[in-house]
């Protein structure tokens, strides 16, 4: 790709010399010719080595001699689609491996790849182009869209549906059963942890017989879990993108385009409304629902039934960020306020017995 | 089944037409002709479409027309009971799939399904009715009861044992070595997290040879681990539930009918006596003692060596819920508080200079 | 091994009969004739069966009758290297189950073990006397060293490479790709958690294209994920020990000899240097930096950018560790100071009306 063509591909503008051929991005100081990186801000001191930079509109680039520039409004983004072009995801040709162990009433759509020791269940059907690397298990009656990629290890238990492009890395887990039971002595349930309860009943399994349904473009780290519906169904909207190690409960709706990174846990019913942002080992309680554009900093704890407000949000229970960090300084301040208080209990002749 | 049966059943008091055949379980508001649901509370306007209606025992049912209505003490508890018999667990037949590799030492049980892509080690034992799905790999002298179901992917070490009718998700790792370490260097230990050390040495493994004993009745969630004991054993109590990515530290004691939510982790040689109720992202340090009956809420933090009377407890460090909630209130009280100290001071001549 | 042998080796005192014989190591309580047990503190009531005990060089040991003793400054340690001489790693002989797809590009060492259901793909290299146990899934040019033990189901991505003597317990995925995206809208980030974000934009991927290596000597536990550097690598130092379900991201860097406890999440970018201590369940942001030596408790959060200068650290945000508890205490106190206030007031004349 010529650096002319990445910056006609980006929408930038070209200063320097566009036939530079660019055979793949990099890092700003690992980069070697032939790459091409980014900076984000204005380059005081453009020691690369890239044969092409993509940098901000307002960017001072009389300086960069040897180096072809590309100005755009966000390198970030610039340098990401350029990335997507010179590394597009690994292809792997259609292919069904001997040792796949697949139903004859399976449905395998053109050019999908069946790697080794894979199980495809019965009524399952594939969509075209859709990778099944080693190791991926697909119990019965499971749809997974087109241009599919699931890596090593996956599972995929019964009547999981999975639209197109959807990336699963390794070890995820899709539609096991929700965590509900009832204990078998009157009014009690297990679910209600926060309610003292009696002792010595035995716990029977609530029916955990919903599905999940996972939207376009979702992306799913690995190791992370996504439990099938008591009832109804667990969903993930489009376009949404969740990091490894995540714990998403029965009947869990997440809306389209949330982020929500590492070792967060969503307990049952919870709903995340659309184009929420939630940091990484956040826990939700049960039925809570968090509303459109919200954002949620790590380890944040968010109540049972809590409804969050658009807004940055942090701490447990979450508060709004302002109010946290209002807190946070009141509570550095708390031994210069003991001192205050023993010194007005002094002059009042009250002396201090603390 | 009719709902006469059902009402039969479940002990309760059959109101409407008994001879309505019911095939399925299904929520109150997604039910359909043939299908059962249930209320928790007094149902004003019971617009369902469900054939059958479980409800409480004081519920007014004159204004459902149409339905057939089951009263109970428990409606919960009666739905459960119900979809147990018409959603029985999927039952696979006694199989051994060609690709299965099982050493000629391991004693196979009647009616055991051996799934594909599964391994089963020396001397290791399978009870009967018990399933293995794909991919499920037991190592050596590894004792498992009759009627369990290990989802795709169970891994279970060496010399573990399993009662009867145990359930591990998907993912499950049990009797991987606990976290033991000794620093090449006098007098410091990879456990004491909290105590300086000196920095340098090497950290040798403390033996984990220990094993690891799942009671019956036990469900444990999708990519949960369970580590065997350093020198003795970790062992889970009979009809505790556990659930997904949650951790067991080596030697950690869980008694009867606990419940422990997703992605809590228990520190090495931790108790948890019967009946005990734990949230989600809990930690637990090492040495711990929660005694039967305990409650503690999500996010909780138990120091090591802490014991946790029963009661509910809540926060880090965990307290009881009604100081947690106390103290909670102080803070928010924090900026009134610091006012009034000011306006004191004022009124005393100390001027304010904060 | 007899007493004596025991005893050379340890470079302990030897007391008592130094030709009994010792099989195996356990714990002080469980052991029986034949063992080796230890005692890290002075025995008052040495209860033990065991044919030998090693104690700490200051115990009186006038009362061990009939047990051989073995006096060191370190009992614990003595007693790990005792244990790792009796209780050596299984070692898996030279071995390729005929299952096993293996590229015929592969370059697998000498006395490698390779298990059921393997896969190692093309220009990958196994070093000698590597164990790959069944279900372990390598991608392409994969490096692993000599001695190494890949547990069942362990998964590691194209073009990652792994040390000497390094054990992946089961479930492990390494090289996964790391979670960055960036929004397909002005001057966004999905990375910037903190920062509100405009809404609607899809989430590109940032290019997940770089490496992860693993030094030497680690050790990593079940179900634990190591993500890829984006541009770079992710590096773990040499003798790091990693407990399960832990989270390490893109470009993490973790230095020599650091022991990170389970479920503990490390976000982009961030460095812990050499012979750090983590605890269980903590939360790190991108971009921080641990100094080394220093040891931050479980649960503790630290903020994104942050640099934790060595000492000990706990609580969100990490603090100092006497700062923590200062600050606890403080808390504890507020109910005091709150009713001291409200007297200041009454006698100030003010009433009181909170």
């Amino acid at each position: 790709m010529k650096a002319r063509e990445i910056a006609e591909f980006v929408g930038g503008e070209l200063r320097g010399d566009g036939d530079v051929e660019i055979t793949s991005v990099a890092g700003l100081t690992s980069a070697i010719a032939g790459q091409v990186a980014f900076v984000e801000k204005d380059l005081e001191h453009p020691e690369t080595a890239a044969s092409c930079l993509i940098v901000p509109t307002d960017a001072d680039t009389s300086h960069a001699n040897h180096t072809t520039v590309i100005a755009v409004s966000n390198p970030r983004l610039a340098f990401a689609q350029v990335a997507a072009v010179l590394h597009p995801r690994k292809r792997r040709g259609a292919e069904s491996h001997t040792t796949a162990v697949i139903s004859k009433t399976a449905r395998i759509g053109a050019n999908v790849f069946i790697g080794a020791f894979t199980c495809i269940g019965d009524e399952t059907s594939i969509g075209e182009g859709t990778q099944l690397r080693a190791g991926v298990m697909l119990g019965d009656n499971v749809q997974i869209g087109n241009d599919c990629l699931l890596h090593p290890g996956v599972f995929i238990e019964d009547g999981c549906s999975i639209g197109d492009n959807v990336v699963l890395h390794a070890g995820v887990v899709i539609g096991a059963d929700g965590f509900g039971y009832v204990r078998d002595a009157p009014d009690t349930s297990a679910e209600a942890a926060a309610t003292p309860h009696q002792v010595g009943g035995e716990y029977l399994k609530f029916p955990q017989i919903g599905t999940v349904v996972i939207e376009n473009n979702v992306e799913i780290g690995a190791n992370t879990c996504v439990d099938r519906g008591a009832l109804g169904e667990t969903r993930i909207g489009a376009g949404t993108k969740i990091d490894n190690l995540v714990q998403v409960g029965h009947n869990v709706q997440i809306g389209k385009r949330c982020v929500i990174a590492a070792q967060t846990g969503i307990s049952g019913s919870t709903v995340i409304e659309d184009d929420c942002v939630i940091g990484g080992q956040v826990g939700f309680g049960d039925h809570a629902r968090v509303k459109s554009g919200a954002i949620i900093g790590s380890q944040a704890g968010v109540l049972p039934g809590k409804i969050v407000r658009p807004g940055v949000w942090w701490g447990t229970p979450v508060q709004p960020l302002d109010e946290f960090k209002r807190q946070n300084a009141h509570l550095k301040g708390l031994g210069r306020l003991r001192s205050d208080v023993r010194e007005l209990k002094r002059k009042l002749g009250q002396g201090s017995d603390d």
